[in-house]
């Protein structure tokens, strides 16, 4: 702290700090730093803010505009020497830890048909998300998946992963989620390359999803105690045929439609313990009203249009389109059409904030619950 | 115990009982008894067997010998008079408990279009499993379920229910299971009659699958802390397909084919606290392996032809026949046919033995795991 | 049934099975008996009660009745023949389940100064509760307690045990509790006899509380994962010293006064998943009001005297005197004297029935919540 | 991202990013940082270390260094201008978040007889551990704690808490630990003054303690869901009596000594979802073998003296000396005296890194498990 001035922060109200410098105090101050100590009272107001500021500005992608980028990194660079072609979202508020909203990274990932990316592990936990093509595959842990468009896969923390696309499929196109930029800072960062850089399928093709996808059944001999699901793969029919089923007996959430969290079938909590992801469903018309919460949150469109208004500031989206919510932002969802419904995926980290007893919701009350787009 | 005798159990094994009357003891037993006592050594060995050794024999219950008398019981006994025409499953070991096997209650209930029970709660947990007819339904708690052959219904504890059939319909008979005769040893068992006999439909038709029968999703708005599952129904065709799926992955259990659990989809555990079910299937021409386990269970055929061995005897099914394996007996399954698979519906208490810690398993040694069959 | 009666149970209110025996009905009947089955509306009112009626009756056993008969056993039987030398109580509802109360089997055990008992497993869980005498210790699994008055020592499921006196001690007597009925009718009951007769003592001794007894603390190697507590031995110095400064700083129940649950320290759960127990003080004065609730309560005077009335009758108590609650039995408590406080150790099935979620409680509304004494 | 370089991250190692700068590239990255995106393989090796590197210093803070500067802050600032008069640890590596290690606030507060802090609310999680002086108190939630050197105590996120001294007590020092900068970076902190700057004592005193501290043992109407231990206070006497305890039956860590954790009873789990705390016993001599774990850890002597090495440096240590231990550093400590043991009390964020599936530990294999001192 360079700084000649240590009263930044003073605020005249009862019960907070304001202090103001004066020659004593700044050469106490001083001292106190030689001994890598500071005084509370000159940063208290700073460091216990009222309400959470996010560092990150609510940004909308737009997937017309990066589907060309994205396809031109395999001209550009090779799977070799790139180890992944991916262009990353950086949010203008996040680009120290190359983040796409607070802890959460993301990145648009193509694969050519017949490549396939060298197997690795790391202690981040990773989903993907399909955009488009056809012969997608993951394997995690001697288990492959294989992906179609809205399907969401799990490569968790410390599985043994890697990513391909089948001869015969087309160039497929999907979005990473991950928690790399948490796992950094939480100083708990771990990566190994597979020792023979690919690694061998043991199991039949699909094989988690057909033990554990049972609707209200769990397999006699599946005996699961890792953290997350074993589910893997979450496919898009069935998801959206639950969505719609359910809006035709509930109202839904006021802030959310109809939403549905992935959960683990084995605990029915979260998939990982690092991420959360849902789908939700907008009924045609439907405007949803304002809240805001805790955790970052980042969208894909998974079907249909709308926009949604986040902090006052207005987004128009179309299906594959991304954004962001950041922390404590007002943010609601409108879906354009009057005739089709809106789905819209996210992963976020919610469980991390169910975790840690952070988690806070408050409702827009003024303005019947919308707010005044600026 | 008014037995003049009182060494009935002893064994000359070094640790257990071995007293032999004399009258200077059996003056001192007598003497004891006034006191409301008793020596343990005079039943110790009765009371501490080596291994457990059922009430209950095992029972095959034919259809198609049951079906005319529950049908007679529609023509013999009104709703009004009978509560419910049921014709209960009697173990001649259990009779004095009314029980199927162990401390499981089941019977055959029919139903004529048009026919509502009264609404009732009690301390039992109860599901019902449709064995014939169109337009059977049950309400719990203001929930109505619609229900088709091999669907399978919860009306747990504590649950307000009534069970009829749709004006359009058909005769329905379904099979009950109850812990009946568990709550009143336990005696925990509390009943009683809804004030108005019927209770209304508060909620959409079906909506507790609809928005708790997601595969691998949780609503949103779905706060359940009850002890037992918010699906309350398990539909037939979804099972019957995840069965499917899950025998083309994996080899399934040398004892049971593939099993699958019905889950309380909130936690992953058992659908109630006191009885679990599951559905199994066996591919064609499929015999298991011989084991046994604590835990007293009751089969329904849903699909197929077979045979069961349970302690050296062999039962041959075919579809709704029911039977019972008691706590501890050896059993095992095959399906008849070399064509098509069979699918045994189960319900049983392991629930209670997995609660209270006394699950135990064990296969059979010899013969290659077969039983000889007497 | 041998009866030719079957409208024994016949209830005139609607809901309930109203049927009269005719000569048709007879006859069905009949026929249901032969294929093992039987008309639900024959039994219905029975197996469904209003509410629990239990097949035990309150009794209390007078230490001082008792103590000669049971030291008198030592002298009568070896403990090679006898296997243990215990006086069990035999509530005369329960005299074919062996039981004191509902499935909870309780003896008083006496052992000599250089005794010990051959060391066996079994299914059942147990609890001794030291009565009187010095040197006594209990072996599980390798762990050896040294036990003094007032002690409680649990010996659960599957676990290795044994009992003895040190050579330098002197007589002791205990009150051992276990679950042997319930775990009979369960069908689950195993028992085996160490292969060495004697186990070795392969831990310091009392090395267990020394490691899981801290106050608000856990070892840090602490892997616990068993179903039951690591704590073993619960003391009776730490227990009075919890309850005296509890009963300073609040009003208690107005039940059961000042009562605190023992626990497994790795949970916060009960110390056995079929038997609790828990220590009460009464304060100099205090009488409860009276309460009922479902399960089987097992009571030994700790310190004090005083008086307990259940179902209406009252049962005069002092230190060292057994008495039992049967379920849903009303009861209420009373510290005889006006100077000093009263202490009961209870022992229960509390566990299993939350565990089987058929907990149910009810105040007494009326004369003030105090039962007249029949 | 204005650096002209973007290939300064690269590995020359298969399955790593190994991209060189061409002029084409480095257009290409112009265009995507337009569109607030990145190139992955340009920050890949970068955000995905193969292993975690603090950002955080070893320190040792001394503490009689830092009396004399806590003690002149009563002269300096007054408590309405200060809030509280806290000297906090700023680690030299984590000033830009005010933390002491990690994401862990700590600090050395001063209180003289009579003051009294205004209260307040906040979503960090706290703790504070006595140093000196007597009289001191917390009220958390109208619980009055009172409070002596080498207790613990607790003031969880969002409850109501305030520190004082009574008048007739001496001046007092604690350490605060708090969660601020985690919280913080989660973008999750509120903060809120109580509306009367002083909450009511609104129960006995010390009564949570009385409640909630029995060994073994849980109140029977303590009915407690809130997501951090009832317990509040843990009082130094039974502490240390239950390491010197435990140290006489087991060999304890090879790392850490004999080292009990806080949990809360309810539990058995941490003592609050962010902040976990411990004690450890050194024994005479004793000197312990080097590991390095995911998580940060503060420290303070809470009796006797010796020393830690800390990633090949040495910290000697003495009584109220306070030291910090990064991420994956590798640690081993010593206790100087061949007569007296050594106690360390730590907080840390362990419950965050088992919540979020990120604890990994490796111990030292070379050198016999010791470190080269550098």
């Amino acid at each position: 702290m360079s700084n000649t001035s240590y009263d930044t922060y003073r605020e005249n109200v009862a019960g907070r700090a304001d202090v103001e410098d004066t020659p004593e105090l700044v050469a106490y101050y001083k001292e106190l730093a030689q001994l890598k100590t500071g005084a509370l009272w000159t940063v208290a107001n700073k460091i216990e803010p009222w309400q959470p500021k996010s560092e990150s500005v609510p940004v909308l992608w737009r997937y017309r505009a990066l589907r060309d980028h994205v396809l031109r990194s395999v001209d550009l660079v090779t799977p070799e020497k790139a180890g992944r072609r991916v262009i990353y979202l950086n949010n203008p508020g996040r680009q120290d830890v190359s983040a796409a909203v607070g802890w959460l990274y993301s990145g648009l990932q193509v694969m050519h048909p017949g490549e396939a990316a060298s197997a690795h592990a790391h202690s981040s936990s990773a989903l993907r998300f399909i955009m488009e093509g056809r012969g997608a595959y993951t394997i995690v842990d001697g288990h492959k998946m294989t992906l179609n468009a809205n399907d969401f896969v799990l490569t968790p923390n410390g599985t043994w992963h890697e990513h391909g696309v089948a001869a015969d499929g087309t160039t497929c196109i999907w979005q990473d989620g991950l928690d790399i930029p948490l796992v950094n800072a939480m100083e708990a960062g771990f990566y190994a390359v597979h020792p023979d850089l690919q690694q061998a399928v043991t199991h039949p093709v699909d094989d988690m999803p057909a033990i554990w996808g049972g609707k209200g059944l769990r397999p006699h001999d599946g005996n699961w105690t890792k953290p997350y699901s074993p589910l893997y793969k979450y496919e898009w029919a069935p998801t959206y045929e639950a969505l719609v089923r359910h809006s035709k007996v509930t109202d839904g959430s006021p802030f959310d439609g109809v939403l549905m969290h992935y959960v683990n079938p084995v605990t029915g909590g979260p998939v990982m313990p690092t991420i959360g992801a849902s789908m939700q469903l907008l009924r045609p018309g439907e405007a949803t009203r304002a809240h805001r919460h805790t955790g970052s949150f980042i969208y894909q469109v998974a079907k249909g249009s709308g926009y949604s208004v986040i902090n006052g500031q207005r987004f128009d989206w179309t299906e594959r389109d991304i954004f962001c919510v950041p922390s404590w932002a007002f943010h609601e969802h409108a879906n354009a059409s009057a005739s089709d419904d809106a789905v819209l995926f996210c992963f976020n980290d919610l469980p991390v904030m169910h975790s840690l007893g952070l988690y806070r919701e408050q409702a827009l009350a003024e303005n019947g619950g919308h707010q005044v787009v600026l």
